[in-house]
């Protein structure tokens, strides 16, 4: 087999064989296939597409390039939220404590944030003590106990997708609806759920910019894990705005906090209701309508806020933070950003929201900056609400003074504003099973 | 300026400034841009094409990323043909000394062989004693003394084409159009020549296997040239089958001094005379009607013949041989190759033929390969002549005894012979202003 043929037939609109796809991944993975091909054939795959044989070969040939999780010694049924990425989504802190909350057992294996968009365990790690890194004996152990644990990802999973994103970055072939769907699905694989919920982000905060591509992303992944024998759902959710009113690590603990204690912002606590109630379905525990029931339960009766304090304190972190969200350090400078002038806000920028959060200390321009826990936004009006002049559009929070006019800059020219009530925009675009 | 925007802005369809186009080539020839993405812009390219501008643009940086000629030392108006590459293909021998014979000057730079396609540098060096390195001033004087010297291309000729060429070759991005274009005219066009002939082949034998590819190709190069102020004609020949009976670098020089003494095959001289007579009349000689009677003419009288013994003589080489070729070493075996059936020849795959001439050790497979001169093969047959069973196809020559038995089953698996006779294909498809 020749790397050149597989390029060609590619190029010329073929399908790759299993074997193809093997070699080719086999390839990037030892190092054996030069960078010049490996771009080629991903530029090839932009314009000719994958068939869906094609990119499930590719998927499971991507997560067979690393270690895999083996599950086994949980007992009971593994289900997993994955999002694609947005700015504010704090959502795993909420839903994943709902959903343990009645037996079922959440292993998370969570990333961290890069650019504009937050990662869990940097969240996680806003809260003092708790502890990210546990060992597969711990992590079973916990999920085992109280059915909930979330650790980073510390094992090799799917290197060659490590290698190809870091190609496809720099040669303008990130956009391909195969490569991504490989790329999430076959990282995703290596762990070892039974259940998946994939919250697909749509909008100016997120990867996919409209609905449309959105729901084929949706439809490619969703068919991927089915085959890979998993059972499935998918949701198209709204980024075009940020989740919530919180962007930034101990600010999105304390709204997820708060959206357990029922006081949270509506468009985040809804999005929670519907990720957590698939989640419960898929897991056996009723119908949709029935699990969303019992997901606003968990939050009215407290047990999921418990599941949370438990969470925090078997992986070693200072519940007294979440028992009372006050406790949380401040950041020393804060700031309002005013509005300009009088009028609704037409539309916001997502991506430069979480950019400017970035500026203010809370994010990562590259994997080994360091996070100012407590920098962040919160915003005072969304998309749809009325401004007047000179009233709180948000507050910029950092211990960063110089930081703050930057970023007061990014928000300012990220929002429009004008005369006439924008419609708004549904929270979920859609359900692909 | 980032190589990732230009592989971008090409991938959406966009077309390329002049700068985008020079700061890819110098990043090329400087090495500052990685394989990577230079293979992804190609392929990028390979898909999205480019307008006449880009190309052309393409084609000058190419150019410029080298060593150019300074041909203003000689006298008179400098006219060159270049071939895209055949098998059998002696025609510079042919029709420089004819164009030469009337005063035009043809400061000729050529290249060597590789894999099918013979290079008019080897079949001069059949020629013992024939010097193909020359000093500046020794070709310089040499032509305008005599009106021809052919040497090999030792200049450092658009290095920034090399370096591509070999990325293209390994990353399926050679069939390109304006990549082809940029490549064969940014190297003709750092030579220094006030007129340009192409022969642009077409069919089995030739890079581009049909007659559509190649007048497109034909126009491309055509319009680049004259953009840098380059008379220009180009002709598609046909390269069907081989030209001439004669492939192998002694037994091509012995048929192009017949065809200089008026016994050459019917279809080679009348692609030289064409060639020669597009050559004079570019250079001003008169109509293409008269050029084609003078281009007769100086076959008729011996003149032609003569420049080439004049430019043999002058170059070193032993003019015994073209006075009498019967001189010219023999190889130690030679085999006839018979056929199996009578009937037609419908079909010879010319590629092939020039690879059976490579294994009875007439050409290179890798650029340090020696060469036999005196191996080759005569063609007894060609496509549309009737062949008996048991009568001679070919003639195989090699000092290679066991070469014979490999180019013998070559050649008769590139024969088709069929009972109905096939019409007659043009020479010339057609002459591209």
């Amino acid at each position: 087999m020749r790397m050149y043929d597989i390029i060609k037939k590619k190029r010329d609109g073929g399908e790759l064989t299993t074997e193809e796809i093997k070699y080719f991944i086999g390839g990037v993975t030892d190092g054996s296939i030069p960078d010049y091909q490996i771009s080629a054939l991903c530029m090839a795959i932009y314009f000719r597409g994958m068939t869906q044989r094609e990119t499930c070969d590719l998927t499971f040939a991507v997560r067979d390039s690393g270690e895999k999780v083996d599950f086994s010694a949980i007992r009971g049924i593994r289900v997993d939220k994955h999002s694609t990425g947005g700015v504010g989504d704090k959502t795993s802190l909420v839903v994943a404590p709902i959903v343990a909350s009645y037996g079922i057992k959440v292993a998370k294996m969570s990333g961290r944030g890069l650019g504009h968009t937050g990662g869990t365990v940097d969240k996680l790690e806003a809260i003092s003590g708790f502890r990210t890194t546990l060992s597969d004996a711990e992590f079973i152990e916990q999920v085992n106990k109280i059915g909930l644990a979330i650790v980073g990802q510390s094992k090799q999973f799917a290197p060659a997708d490590k290698k190809l994103y870091a190609l496809r970055d720099v040669t303008a072939t990130v956009d391909s609806m195969p490569l991504i769907a490989a790329s999430i699905m076959g990282k995703k694989l290596a762990a070892d759920d039974d259940c998946i919920v994939l919250d697909v982000k749509t909008g100016s905060g997120s990867f996919m910019k409209t609905v449309e591509k959105s729901t084929e992303l949706a439809r490619i992944m969703v068919d991927i894990g089915k085959r890979a024998g998993k059972k499935m759902v998918a949701l198209i959710t709204n980024m075009d705005m940020p989740l919530g009113y919180a962007i930034g690590n101990s600010l999105e603990v304390i709204e997820a906090v708060e959206t357990l204690r029922g006081r949270g912002p509506a468009d985040f606590t809804e999005v929670c209701i519907t990720l957590s109630a698939h989640m419960l379905s898929l897991a056996g525990k009723g119908t949709y309508e029935e699990c969303e029931k019992l997901a606003r339960t968990a939050i009215e009766n407290g047990s999921a806020l418990n599941k949370l304090v438990e969470t925090v304190k078997a992986q070693g972190g200072d519940s007294a933070l979440i028992e009372n969200t006050d406790n949380f350090a401040r950041a020393k400078y804060s700031f309002a950003v005013k509005s300009p002038m009088s009028g609704y806000i037409l539309d916001a920028d997502t991506e430069a929201y979480g950019l400017a959060s970035l500026a203010l200390g809370a994010g990562r321009n590259r994997a080994d900056d360091v996070i100012d826990y407590s920098a962040g936004i919160i915003l005072r009006k969304k998309t749809g609400d009325f401004v007047r002049e000179g009233e709180d559009i948000a507050v910029l929070y950092s211990n960063n003074e110089s930081s703050l006019a930057t970023a007061q800059k990014q928000l300012l020219s990220a929002t429009v504003i004008g005369s006439e009530k924008p419609q708004a925009e549904p929270l979920v675009y859609g359900v692909i099973k």
